[in-house]
């Protein structure tokens, strides 16, 4: 598709703080930041918004109905749940993600996960902590079974680390294919596996599928790992999941409220380790997410197809 | 080499508890249980030792001088510090080891030390006690280099499972060979790596290799990895290095006395992970540890050449 930008632009950032590399748009766009609190006020206005702050559900509550609106819509960030509104899915605007970057950090994340669980680490340095030196035997992790839920890039990439680390691995998406298999194939899998990773996008066929009855398909030695979204999972099924044994662990690097308030019962779970959605984000991810959105903007700037479209009646970019 | 045995021999065990598979010797030995207390007792009416509590170094002090002793001792460990003494090591006397077991868990332990170090999840689960959410960007392990000390098949294991993992590796040894460093390369390898991996065995070569000098050597942003042995490292020298920021981390499997004391002060060195010398240690291994020396045994037994001799003069298994 190709949308012919009026010159100069106006680029509403939502996001407080000055962004890596977007300084190469100067002259080209009329930049303009703004806080949850001034977006609904400045969207009109907006030919682009640049969702820089993608832990913000505001663009949802903000999106002008039938009125001037951005042609075009980029989050830095893989999922777009956080911005897709129903009268957003349904207008003209093109919406963008940051499809790429995360993959392969999300991949070496999740594969440290699975061996911190494998060879039993957070007990380790709890021990060690209390200067306990108590020899236990660990697990291997090659030979053992992963599903990984999402076949995007992302499940993509961390099905190819599992691999590489010797474990026998299968992709589930939404529509069977090469490699990848349908729903149809998914309790059946979930049964045999060893680890279960959850790395689908939110949509409404995704929501909540980590429930009660799935926890239940499990084998008690199956670990659990979510790094897509938290509404995957019914955090309380998952709990007495937990509790009762049906699995032997779990970590989650997405909840459903994020941050995760100091009270929440959550960080105590014995077997739940939690981290802070943080599985994707190195030390280089804001310079790159930063340079794919130039050169994103040089593309619609020019007239040039975008790259990453999401498809907003299914909530994700769609193909290989 | 071929050792014709008297029928039955005498297969003396280091190690109160019975052990898996050696019920299979069962007409074929004469098994004779010990403790340390009467190992000297017993070592001369010994034809085989096997060294099961391979945290014991009573053989060391136990072994007989000139008079009678076992043709045979094996020991169910990769390393053989703990047993061999200048006698032994002067006699004709055959020692082996376990040799191929403790590869690949060694090697997955290893990575997943790395990995939880470049995910900083030893903090977030610090964070996680204390319920607090804060995110942080990670680092990639892909791209980045390590040096593996140690060109055994421990070590060349270590080195494949990081390449698989997207690094660039190098490894350093006695003798340079195709693929393997000598000495020489290693401090010019060493100050370009991110992370630096100890798996060499103990001999007069490595005691204290790991000192002042080399940790200054290493860049400030480099972690280090100890697997091999707790002497391969002057401990002072780490923990000034920690202290001093010279390097950014350190994990040691082993340490130079084992268990490490519960009021030692390397619990609490900050930067510093310690595991009580479990790297190799899977649920599987005392069954594999068990089949392997049964094997032996039976090569043995038959007047065949046994595998996973040790070269007592080196303190390895010398070859490929």
């Amino acid at each position: 598709m190709s949308i012919a930008p009026a010159a100069p632009p106006t680029l509403l950032v939502l996001d407080a703080d000055p962004l890596p590399r977007l300084g190469r748009l100067t002259g080209r766009a009329r930049v303009v930041h703004t806080d949850e609190a001034s977006l609904a006020e400045r969207l009109p206005a907006a030919d682009v918004l640049l969702v820089w702050d993608v832990g913000s559900h505001a663009v949802r509550a903000a999106w002008p109905g039938g009125g001037p609106r951005p042609r075009w819509v980029h989050t830095a960030s893989a999922g777009v749940d956080h911005v897709l509104c129903p009268e957003l899915a349904a207008s003209d605007t093109v919406v963008t993600n940051a499809r790429g970057i995360f993959d392969e950090p999300m991949a070496e994340y999740v594969a440290a996960l699975v061996l911190a669980m494998a060879k039993d680490l957070p007990r380790t340095w709890e021990l060690q902590r209390r200067g306990e030196w108590l020899h236990r035997e660990s697990r291997r992790v090659a030979g053992g079974r992963a599903v990984v839920v999402g076949s995007g890039p992302i499940g993509r990439a961390i099905a190819r680390t599992l691999k590489a680390l010797g474990m026998t691995t299968a992709v589930v998406g939404r529509v069977p294919r090469t490699g990848i298999h349908g729903p149809q194939d998914l309790d059946r899998l979930l049964a045999r596996a060893d680890w279960v990773i959850a790395a689908a996008p939110l949509t409404e066929q995704t929501r909540g599928m980590f429930d009660a009855r799935r926890f239940g398909v499990m084998q008690p030695s199956a670990r659990f790992v979510n790094v897509g979204r938290g509404q995957l999972v019914v955090e309380d099924a998952l709990v007495r999941a937990l509790e009762r044994r049906w699995i032997a662990g779990a970590a989650l690097d997405v909840v459903t409220e994020e941050p995760l308030a100091p009270d929440s019962p959550l960080w105590q779970v014995p077997g739940l380790l939690i981290s802070p959605h943080m599985s994707g984000d190195t030390i280089d991810s804001y310079d790159e997410l930063g340079a794919q959105f130039v050169e994103l903007f040089e593309r619609w700037a020019a007239g040039r197809p975008l790259r990453n479209v999401v498809d907003k009646q299914r909530g994700y970019v769609p193909g290989h």
